[in-house]
């Protein structure tokens, strides 16, 4: 399934052939300005390519043309490297690795490395490897880094599947498999946690990168602990001090610019202002949403920002081309335009603003004008990957009602305090009123329900939550739901609550808005729960549908989506609800809904 | 036999704990100024080692230090990274690995990476296997590069050994083969020889680096060429210009200061002037002579040279440590101060003068003030590598007698003209007399023989050179005769040939000078006919000896051990000597020794 690209190896002999002027090349490239990413110049060079690798580069290309060779005249326009995303998760996007691909190539991405941290928790290994083998399918390049922690937290959630250190050693041996994605368990490093020092060392042992994400301001001793166990990157840095801090212990500083991430204008300073050595710097942009991608772009937008910030354009090509290929041992693979490489490149007129017009993936036009002009093949997704919301039984309003204790006319409980733009949540108390035994919302307090969704045993977790300014009878419900993507349904209405749970257990998965008895909104990702195979567009219209009935229903927080599909994340304080529980993040513990009579 | 060194991911444990403050450093270093050559900057900051890694760099380290810490107080000193060679061969010094090393730890050379190409010749895989054995040995770092191209000059003359493609394929799985040793054969890569194209696709199939060795100045389609077929770097460049069109095709720049070689001033301008991005530039040394590691150093050498020449210091030290590090995939085990990587280290309290004061390899004292402070252990040489002048029979004058044609009074030869301080020779003809149906020499032309030393055939190649000025009865033989190893004597008297041919035979090979039927110097170079394992100290005094003996016997020549030894390399133009017969290499063919009456 997987398209065998021939290595530089096996190509060798008609690469040689080529530039030596006995053979002629497939395509042929003059007229352009080269931007050589290894020089840090820009020079009136000519390419020839053959085999969908860069045979030749030079000032004169003519003696690698033959009678079937394709010449395409650059006008003058530059010649880039195809850019790459250090780090991403291609789950973010709701779409899959074929469509997430189809919707980045006009931006002119050729070169993602993800990590299906997502899937991991909902599939396992099997779905990490699903994932990957629809990647190797595509005509750019996706390696896949191999998820880490799945649980995220153990012992406060209880994931689909677990990833386990004999499953990051397995997985090494993948063709695909360029490292180990983020070390998000930076605790656990620091402590010296056996399983976490094992998956490092069966990446490291493999020779393949380790992926960090040390999410901690402390830049102190917590920070040197973790570098010391091995991770080789961070993208978890949101001040120019971290990235200074990353590079100085050898580590690279990736600076991501994701849907909801803007973390490039404040670190690049370090290279502007600071003047370090620009060569450990990597861009990326870890999530970002089809919406994003459908009207703003993907790398191409992430390296016009940096430039936007006063980066030297050259050096934020290096950023997102050569420095990110030589992060992975990949710098005579791909990510410059010099011979051997994938023939991996951009034309484009302008390098301050740069449009995207041309874009060539090893060899072959992927896209022109914004438009794809290539098939990206489709997995065939199996029927267990396509149902895993496994509901157990058809919820009613029942499922849902929370019971006072005994003879109580009001109780106090502890509630999610959602904060806009920003993933923590508040640990929050609120008075609610009892009726007929049973807790019920009131003002800005509205229930939210953790639903199992894994394992079919009919398990829901109820509690409360409050900030989406939810009016009116209303649900909404989502198997998005990180980190272990159970189903997430808030409502101020127990029968609605059902009726959207009930919804995504007949879809497969995805998202649902109801109001008064009826769907507004409902963007199907029957893959996983996650992802829908349908093209960006679609998805991005579904999903700004989604934030409309979201409007509708008198949300007034922006990006209340992300809000919504975080609340279960129980590595991130302080409040938050999981299978097993409500969970105390900040004591990193299971908690009681209603507070203690003190 | 070979020091077990524990990886990272095997001490990542200790590093950490020992980061956190849980468990106490084996070593912390305060109070120095640390050149970080990750981002470029000098910062004053600690360091602590465990496990001989780097567990903690920052400000400070004193949370790491416990009862058994070794504490070291630098004084205000500067704390570098410890150097590398980017590629050498330590044959050139006349010493073994262990004995090359005792010379350059302390000089503050750490890493080398070495190709054992001459031994490749005599000895074949195994004779490589006993280098890179005797290499893994070592408390500093030394990377074997397996030899390409053995014959050099297939056809041309007769090797002890050859390499093929199946030992290239064989040597990738040693654990300490790191590439490719020079690709030298470059004609033969440009014409898409299958054999050289299978090396390389062994080496690359490896994952390991293809050494490059592109020795003409024709920047054009040839070099183009040789690029395609996969060769990673390149120490073969002379002029700027070279040094630029390599990076620009995305190798790595090797630039050299060897004991013969003076090519860092005309190409580190690229850097200096022209503002290429140094990333791609690395310093190396090719090949010492003993008398230089002793007189002069190794990498530190090179290092300030490359400041002389106007080279920012922080730049100069990149070039011998990160970029050597990252160009063969070893930036996270060596080559910076940060956590990880191996604790090699030197103080200095110069950066410009690079007074090498205090070398740490692997977290131990190596050297102090000049003086190694540790064992370089030898590896166990066995008879047949120590005996390997096998001569079939004692020779006398009558194998060296050139017999003329029938009834000649005298004859129109063909004669080795030797040019002071190049590698190149002339292709001259001489006028020489007969003497009882012998050809003698006649003013500066003498006789030069190649005797056959690798299969005992007793065979000897009789022919004429001139330009080293020898007067009187004199010879000199030496067993070091790139790049086939047997054994070339030189000498205007017969009998004076055969005594010292016999005498090397008699030692197992070396280099001995003769004159008025006394021995005046001998070098014995009991291993391979190429290195002693002697200290380095006593080979240069006797080298020096040897030069001294050489102009004793009238020669002229500045460095003409060099030339001798250079007499058989029919790779390098114009004519030469092998055990086949008089070469011309203009045409790459064999030749008559007289012209033919024209």
């Amino acid at each position: 399934m997987e398209i065998h690209f021939k290595s530089w190896a096996e190509s060798a002999s008609r690469l040689v052939a080529v530039a030596a002027g006995r053979d002629g090349a497939d395509l042929v490239i003059c007229g352009g300005k080269l931007v050589n990413v290894q020089t840090r110049e820009v020079l009136d060079w000519q390419v020839a390519v053959a085999a969908g690798r860069f045979a030749y580069v030079g000032p004169d290309a003519s003696h690698c043309i033959g009678p079937d060779t394709r010449v395409i005249e650059a006008e003058g326009r530059y010649l880039i490297p195809g850019l790459c995303d250090g780090h991403m998760h291609i789950e973010s996007g709701m779409l899959t690795p074929a469509e997430f691909a189809a919707a980045v190539i006009p931006h002119g991405t050729t070169t993602m490395f993800t990590d299906p941290h997502e899937i991991a928790n909902v599939l396992g290994l099997d779905g990490v490897r699903m994932m990957h083998d629809e990647a190797l399918m595509q005509p750019i390049n996706i390696y896949t880094q191999m998820p880490s922690c799945a649980p995220s937290a153990p012992g406060l959630e209880t994931t689909g599947f677990e990833i386990s250190a004999e499953d990051v050693a397995e997985a090494m041996a993948w063709p695909g498999i360029i490292g180990l994605g983020e070390m998000m368990n930076f605790p656990g490093v620091i402590n010296g946690d056996p399983q976490m020092l094992a998956e490092m060392a069966a990446t490291m042992n493999a020779g393949k990168t380790v992926g960090g994400h040390y999410a901690s301001p402390d830049k102190g001793i917590p920070f040197s602990a973790y570098v010391a166990g091995g991770a080789a990157d961070d993208h978890e840095g949101t001040a120019e001090a971290d990235a200074i801090a990353r590079v100085r212990n050898g580590m690279r500083s990736m600076m991501r610019l994701g849907s909801a991430w803007y973390d490039v204008e404040s670190q690049i300073t370090a290279v502007t202002e600071k003047g370090l050595d620009p060569r450990n710097f990597i861009l990326c942009t870890d999530d970002c949403m089809a919406g994003t991608l459908v009207n703003d772009g993907h790398m191409n937008r992430v390296v016009r920002h940096a430039i936007d910030c006063g980066c030297d354009p050259l050096v934020a090509l290096q950023m997102a081309t050569i420095n990110t290929a030589t992060h992975f041992g990949l710098e005579r693979e791909l990510g410059s335009i010099t011979p051997g490489r994938r023939a991996d490149m951009i034309l484009t007129s302008d390098l301050k603003t740069l449009p995207i017009e041309h874009v060539i993936a090893r060899g072959q036009t992927v896209a022109m004008d914004g438009q794809i002009t290539v098939d990206c093949p489709h997995f065939d997704w199996p029927e267990d990957a396509r149902k895993t919301v496994r509901m157990g039984k058809v919820l009613t309003e029942d499922d849902f009602a929370i019971a006072a204790p005994a003879g109580a006319n009001s109780v106090k409980a502890k509630v999610i305090g959602v904060v806009e733009n920003q993933a923590p949540t508040q640990a929050l108390t609120a008075e609610l009123p009892v009726v007929d035994g049973i807790v019920a919302g009131k003002d800005d307090t509205y229930q939210i329900a953790l639903v199992e969704r894994h394992r079919a045993t009919g398990d829901v977790t109820n509690g409360f939550v409050s900030g989406f300014g939810y009016q009116g009878r209303m649900a909404m419900a989502s198997t998005v739901a990180h980190d272990s993507h159970h189903m997430i349904v808030v409502g101020t209405d127990r029968a609605m609550m059902a009726a959207a749970a009930n919804r995504l257990g007949e879809v497969g998965g995805g998202v649902t808005v109801w109001k008064d008895g009826a769907e507004l909104a409902l963007v199907e990702l029957p893959i996983a729960g996650l992802m829908s195979d349908s093209p960006a567009a679609e998805v991005a219209a579904k999903a700004d549908q989604m934030v409309r009935a979201m409007e509708a229903c008198g949300c007034t927080l922006n990006n209340a989506y992300m809000q919504h599909s975080l609340l279960a994340l129980v590595v991130i304080p302080s409040l938050r609800i999981s299978d097993l529980g409500l969970v105390d993040v900040d004591k990193f513990e299971l908690t009681e809904l209603f507070e203690e009579n003190a």
